[in-house]
């Protein structure tokens, strides 16, 4: 007989998104548990760049500092072309996040098992690991409508393989019945296949190769982002942590063998390797020198796919998350932090709905809000990839393109790509909490759902400490009430009088600070 | 037989002089061994107040960050004095730090238990612990003038004893020969005794009493620093980690039995105890009520000693620092800054000498800059401590001290108070490293030794990160080298040359960087 066990949430997969989840459920002092199909987490590559938003957003959860201890800083964005001279030079250099209000203007990259590490840590400290390696090997849900509309039930039965077991002669079978499912396993998802639900999108035909390295070079901006426009294709440049850089390079059609069935390159049959990806940089990089200094990191060759899968959730029961429903080139940097912002915008609301907080139908919000997102994004890489992938602009291709087209593409989609300007459609998120004693619900029809306090430094007014008014509002799923006072300066009595009341009717036993939310 | 060990540094006592002196030491790569006789660490009350100076000092040792998350901030100093109506009243608020260039332009505050908490998990770091309890019974200096002068001999011979042995029959005793040893041994050092070190200076005859609380308070300053003046007596407000608060509260001597014999308070016969002190501080506080919110945390009573020793070192082998050669009111919140100072100053002259980096007669400089240093803080005590321990003026008391005098004295003593005005008088230390070859040392003796480099964000060329110089320049005992290369942007041919040419012969076989210091 199987073991059997009962969770409020299981997390299936356990990369950026799925940490994401159970770090901020377990904080949130949810039962939550965890599982990975991999026997340790990753060790190199992979994803890297973490944009201002998602900054603040581990901020929030107390995250930021190691990150901030750890990682490198891209501050500067240089854009190349070709000279007329043959090879290239450098047509400009901007700030590499344009967004006004961002609280950390830069991104942090930093490779994905560093990343990985500070939230499995974090876990560790509140009493939370990662079990693996193990599977899941089937899903059912409850058709039951009544169960399903109850947050207490426990509807959805899956069940986990072992893949240490089984030697020893164990039963390396475990069924778990969980109230919720979070689907965080990737590209490759078996919880969205399992659901069946359908990517909507297309392969292009757009090849790169990535290759982790220290690079040894005269090219003067390598510790910048840079986006290389050569005659000889188009590379990408992200520094990294410690002196790691890494290159994105553009490929032909002809360099790679690609699977007709899956869509994926073929790296059997594709004679393209590391060595080979520095070739073709290097060509694009002429008449600067880019050698390796030591061993290759970490390399891969890809295609971009760009897709978003159809649904979100299957009766906002389970849910998929991260890669595993949607797809897109990383060259933006957008990967990890659209993964890590999808499962953020569900911790709260399972939190809240357990808790009964919040209806149930809170949940369906996840998909509205982030499925729009997803699609955004992928609208977004469309033009990026095209403008990036493209021929530049030269003398003998008088239809690439420009330096000019690039920046102002780079610049419209600041707020973008920094994750700042992610804002949600109007629902019934601001007339949350639903408390009929409050008057004034009504004006929360104004706010944008999605749209995050403004850095701004406060002066307490008991021991005049500057505070950060985001430090003061952490991710911890509590209601926060913000006042606003005016101005209570001397003299100004009725504002005082008027503040004071609403302080002794909030602190009343009868108050909203009192009650059960 | 005794145990016979052999050591560079022996470092007596584990208070703030004696943990910074061993942290910094022992991060130097220096063998050094620490002793306390206390079996823990204190838990509670003694110092705590960080100046902005030495938030400074801990920083460049990677140090400041605990104590920031921990320690509370005091931004804001308000003066209270005798109000026509009775009781008192606000007569002012200013910024409690007015040193323009002060990075952390605040004090922290934080029981020095955490303080020293910090340090020893530090230590624990690095693979240092203290030893303890052990006390010293026998100190013997050599006389031989060859073994004085050779940095690498061990004329310093310290027996130990064990207090925790004996009981089980072991032997406690145990002989260590140091190169060094520094006695922080805090106000009635058995080093300084044992060197027969006389303290220039006096008792004063006021005295006070010191309470740690968590208050329950109609008074609206209790969150900052306050200075109050009233007809009833002094008090100072000292704003504490979590809810705490120190209340300096000023008695009079007939409140007070003192030990003619040791000018200490007689704790045994002085009727006073918390519950007194606070009645005391009620009557200062009329019309404002206070109260103990919960158990009295740490309190005591004292008179004011303002010393100075004679000597702070025996031919520059055995040092003495922290308490062990001033002492003074602790109101000012100098005691604690003082004494990890004077143990600052130390740890990369050992250092420096023990790796024959610098003569021994660099040690010289210790006392000459830290003795007049304490000599000054001595004179800034007097006048402060009379200026606050003297009778508010009033209509009836005309000679009082006036909230303007006090108010002048504040803010005059200013950039002493918080460690940045700190400076030390013209050595030999500006001509070191003693290279030949550099054509333009003499340029060195405009520099004022003992100022730090001002605080400043430089923006890194290679990649626009701001970076704070002061981070840059870590205290890890190497020599650091700054070159501020003017105006190097487009078209400044000349200048780019120049520093080109620089970095050129810095980086040849026999250039700078390639030497043995």
């Amino acid at each position: 007989m199987p073991t059997e066990s009962k969770v409020d949430v299981l997390v299936l997969g356990a990369g950026p998104a799925g940490l994401m989840c159970a770090q901020g459920l377990k904080r949130a002092g949810v039962n939550v548990r965890i599982i990975d199909k991999r026997p340790k987490k990753v060790a190199a590559g992979q994803a890297d760049g973490v944009q201002p938003r998602t900054i603040e957003v581990l901020q929030s959860y107390g995250l930021a500092e190691r990150l901030l201890r750890e990682g490198n800083q891209m501050h500067m964005v240089a854009f190349y072309n070709p000279s007329p001279n043959g090879g290239i030079e450098r047509t400009g250099r901007t700030a590499d996040i344009t967004a006004p209000s961002a609280r950390y203007p830069f991104e942090v990259t930093l490779h994905q098992g560093a990343i990985e590490a500070i939230f499995l840590d974090s876990m560790r400290e509140l009493g939370l690991e990662v079990d693996r390696p193990i599977i899941p090997t089937a899903l059912e849900l409850s058709h039951d409508e009544n169960e399903l509309r109850d947050p207490q039930s426990y509807p959805v039965k899956v069940t986990l393989k072992h893949l240490d077991f089984g030697s020893e002669g164990q039963d390396d079978t475990e069924i778990v019945y969980a109230k919720f499912v979070v689907g965080a396993d990737g590209a490759h998802s078996w919880v969205r296949k399992t659901l069946g639900i359908i990517m909507d999108g297309e392969q292009t035909d757009y090849i790169w190769g990535v290759v982790d390295l220290i690079p040894s070079t005269n090219f003067p901006d390598i510790r910048n982002r840079c986006a290389i426009h050569s005659s000889n294709g188009s590379c990408m440049i992200i520094p990294r942590e410690g002196d790691k850089v890494r290159l994105y390079i553009q490929l032909s059609d002809k360099d790679v063998v690609v699977d007709k069935a899956t869509g994926r390159v073929d790296k059997e049959k594709t004679k393209v390797g590391p060595e080979e990806l520095l070739e073709v940089a290097r060509k694009s990089f002429s008449p600067f020198t880019i050698e390796k200094a030591g061993e290759i990191d970490w390399w891969t060759i890809y295609l971009i796919g760009q897709r978003v899968a159809q649904k979100f959730s299957v009766h906002e029961r389970v849910f998929i998350a991260g890669d595993a429903c949607h797809t897109h080139s990383p060259k933006a940097g957008q990967g990890m932090n659209a993964s890590m912002n999808d499962t953020h915008n569900l911790i709260w609301k399972m939190t809240y709905v357990l808790r009964g907080w919040a209806d149930i139908s809170l949940l369906r919000t996840y998909e509205f809000e982030r499925r729009k997102y997803a699609q955004d994004l992928i609208a977004f890489d469309k033009k990026f990839s095209a403008l990036f992938s493209g021929k530049p602009r030269t003398e003998e291709c008088q239809d690439g393109v420009s330096h000019e087209a690039f920046l102002e593409a780079f610049q419209t989609f600041g707020a973008f790509s920094c994750g700042i300007g992610i804002h949600y459609s109007p629902s019934s998120i601001p007339s949350m909490p639903n408390i009929t004693e409050l008057k004034h619900q009504s004006l929360t029809s104004h706010q944008t759902v999605g749209m995050r306090i403004l850095p701004h430094v406060f002066v307490r007014a008991a021991d005049a400490r500057p505070f950060e008014i985001q430090d003061l509002l952490p991710a911890n799923t509590k209601w926060k009430l913000v006042v606003f006072v005016g101005d209570i300066g001397p003299g100004k009595i009725k504002q005082i009088e008027r503040v004071a009341k609403l302080a002794d009717d909030l602190g009343k036993s009868t108050g909203l600070l009192k009650r059960n939310a």
